[in-house]
């Protein structure tokens, strides 16, 4: 019966829709069990441990055709539960308003799913940028979807964190232009060329609880730098003043082949007791992945072409990648702001990855990365991070 | 295939269901996301901000016909993450017994869901009735819908919190008969009126640790009462004693008017070291709402009759309101429970709302509460709180 | 339309799938409400009750034939928000690899599902032996199901604990095997018969925030047994060395009878500042239960043949039962690594239950525990413990 309602369970996913697509509710989830194996015993700060990096249910879906809910949680263990919450109304594609909890238009790689970034921990640029905010956000498409804009109002966070409220009364203002020159052209072997610029400004004032400033960490996911912290009044740095941030950025895919490339620079205001600094953070990064077989390259993911489990007996696709990474710290955060025996000043890395996409929904990983510091220790530099992870990924 | 099971996908929600709907489970949802714009920044304690308020799956349906659960969460910042939990067994419309955690049947405005309460936040009686608690209730419906009556046994919480588990070895008795005294008469025009009386009485006895006391707060939802607490012996407020609370209530909805008003009188004794008072806490409002266009005023929420989205191309419904509440706190409560230089002894506050329903699933809002005080500042009267309120709901 | 997808509304649950039932997702969920009655008010540690002891959404699946999944959330107070979440790849029945977070193959009541595990508490046997922890497994089963195996690597948990990561560098491993010796012969009153072993073995090294231990509790969910802690250096009881556990364990149910039985042994190296032991806990328990009416006793649950609520009119199925359980520490433990004022030395307890399976989701259960102790109190022997726990089951 039913009246015509469209029940999907695929590769793509499970739904359930009324017969016009006026109402549409997808069930999504997925679930990222990670290995972390540490080289240097003796001195890492991380312990080789199985976790479980994350365990998101999605529900997501279309009401009266034009209004679009996302609601996804996250019940890993030391992540806040709420992850996306959005309502989304789109009349067309060139107009889009959406409210709620979702990413700021800034990081590149940031704002590409965890489902698909190819390395098993994204890049030191993401240490800069926003993760989750509240906000109101209008984005689109222009052009036939050579060019895509985004321009929002979010509560502003601290570099790489997520803001759940507001630490003061400014509003950050982000905003990101992004172009395909080739998508509309006869060049089709430059149609994959994606290039843009983001950026954020607003004002951060922290506080002895709430600072407004969060730790770095390495791709290993350990903290190399962390401003200074106390007990009493005047012994910890917050936020205190503008925060902007700027960040050009762009990829390129063309068939097996996949680059992405990004920089971030963010310079915030910082208050310790009656110390007042504008401090600059520098990161960039540039990934090169390969298809091996089974599939295209793309920022929304690799669809194998002949899937492990189907009928007709595919072995999905494999790719793999290499990465180099760079981030700077200013230099006038030391010794005021930060302890140098702590807290590193620079921080660069590369790595290398293999994909296995079994199919749509699995996914196994495995990555090296390499990382070596400049400050950071009692004697000199920290000691460098060689850390080898792997990943199970399974998705529906 | 599926022998005939049932699949919706409309306003009213997505679901899945037997043929003979026995068997039904709802798919549902909802994501509220806020902002609130503080007028005086020099002297309010909230931050303007957006923030999500309320992001809660929900999962409820029926077995065997008479078996009735749901279970909410909420992945909102803040707050605990289950809701609703419970099994219902309803073998008739006049006996229905629930079993689990949900709104104990005491608070009028409480008891209305928070996708249908008019004002983006519920007025100052909510500060003293249960919030949701774990217990038994037999409830039901008599002479048709004319009487209703629900009475149960709880945990026992403190006035306007969540009780997890019982802080003494007592249950509480929450009990309400509610009366549409026209519904059955020829008086159309008076069908709409509902009134009734709840009320509840335990015993509670706190704990250092838990101490069976609130905070009281503003409709900004800033603390505005607190009892004393510190870190020696006897320098904490615990409960220590009888909770009763009484609450005339009724409402009034005909055609696109609403009324709806409640009273609440809720006395706890108290202990602070050798000190015991018996305290009685009262609050009452009164709120107004009138349909503009669209729909018709109702406490289960409005149903916009030209939907926005759908292929009539309408505007959904809009609703404006105003209301007025009260809260008086004992005066023997000052100054031995609470410090009168944070704590205010009265507050009052007035407030206005337009809603705009854009359909069956999105809601867009915006209120403006004003409140005064009496006492809580170190001069005299704390500040008064001026705060706009804006949200954006989706519901599925 | 829908391509013959197949949708399922019936007491054993919700799903949707494709016609060939290479996709499939299952919506389950379920909801406990207990009441904990302790006896002796003057001297019990717990509180009298309602709680609301799980509130479990679960969403399930199979993805290309081969490949499952399952993700189980916990929303009840005071609990992790993770359960279960994992990936399994079963090309055949003989040979299943499961990796994420889920039950490690060692007690044989902890590996039976809260839905299922007749008494409302497990025994004391679960105190030593993990709950949850994340890791590899790889299982399956032989000769036709007559034997069953399971063996992982896991991080690693303290006894009766959940793992999120490992506290050292080292993996623990955890093994079962299981054996129907009569499953496939013409024996059938013995088919129901099991009997196994498991083990598991690792490293623990704890620190003073993560110290590797958990504490012993009751029946009623109380602890008796605590190692020491305190604030200076060397005043914390932690984990410092190999950690074994072995257990023999069996079953079996024949028509209404059901019995089960289980021991375990764990010994566990442990450090207080300078001073080392090697310290051994053991607890075993037997329970037996017998259907009156309405099922089939089975270690996977009663299913109710003539269900409540069906249109037969049946009364579901009651079940009975009793057990007993003890628990041994190490003497050796006393004085050094625990206070014998305050942690118990041994525990012994029996207890009765009464079950009424309604039908297949919906359970009512009472049981009365009485634990009495050696040691744990300043004056000789802990206070028993009599607690009559009752619970509202539904499942879907």
């Amino acid at each position: 019966s039913s009246e015509g309602a469209v029940i999907k369970a695929t590769p793509e996913g499970f739904s359930i829709a009324s017969a016009d697509k006026a109402f549409l509710l997808k069930l999504r989830g997925y679930v990222q069990m990670d290995g972390r194996f540490f080289e240097s015993k003796a001195d890492r700060s991380g312990a080789t441990t199985f976790l479980m990096r994350r365990a998101r249910p999605v529900l997501e879906g279309t009401l009266f055709h034009v209004f679009d809910f996302r609601l996804m949680a996250d019940f890993a263990p030391n992540v806040p539960p709420l992850w996306d919450a959005y309502l989304e109304f789109r009349p067309r594609k060139e107009v889009r308003v959406r409210v709620g909890r979702f990413r700021p238009p800034v990081g590149l790689e940031r704002n590409q799913s965890a489902l698909n970034v190819p390395f098993i921990e994204r890049a030191l640029p993401t240490d800069l940028v926003p993760n989750r905010d509240v906000g109101v956000m209008v984005h689109g498409e222009l052009l036939g979807g050579v060019l895509a804009y985004a321009v929002g109002g979010f509560n502003g966070t601290a570099d790489g964190a997520n803001a759940d409220s507001n630490i003061d009364d400014s509003f950050d203002l982000a905003a990101r232009v992004f172009a395909h020159p080739f998508r509309a052209t006869d060049l089709h072997l430059l149609s994959g060329l994606g290039l843009g610029v983001a950026a954020s400004r607003g004002n951060q004032f922290g506080s002895a609880s709430t600072t407004g400033e969060a730790p770095l960490r390495t791709m290993g996911q350990q903290t190399f730098f962390i401003f200074r912290t106390g007990a009493g009044a005047g012994q910890t740095v917050m936020a205190h003043g503008e925060h902007t941030r700027i960040s050009p950025q762009g990829y390129f895919y063309a068939g097996p082949l996949g680059a992405l490339a990004e920089y971030v620079n963010s310079t915030q205001e910082v208050n310790l007791g009656e110390q007042h600094a504008r401090l600059r953070f520098e990161a960039w990064q540039a990934t090169a992945t390969w298809v091996l077989f089974g599939g295209k390259a793309a920022y929304e993911g690799i669809k194998p072409t002949d899937p492990f489990g189907a009928a007709s007996g595919g072995w999905g696709a494999v790719e793999i990648g290499g990465r180099y990474t760079e981030l700077d710290v200013d230099p006038e955060a030391f010794p005021v702001f930060a302890d140098p025996t702590v807290s590193a000043r620079h921080a660069k890395g590369w790595g290398a990855v293999a994909n296995w996409y079994l199919n749509n929904n699995v996914r196994v990983a495995a990555t090296y990365d390499h990382t070596t510091f400049k400050g950071g220790a009692v004697d000199g530099d920290r000691i460098p991070e060689s850390v080898v992870m792997s990943r199970f990924q399974v998705s529906w």
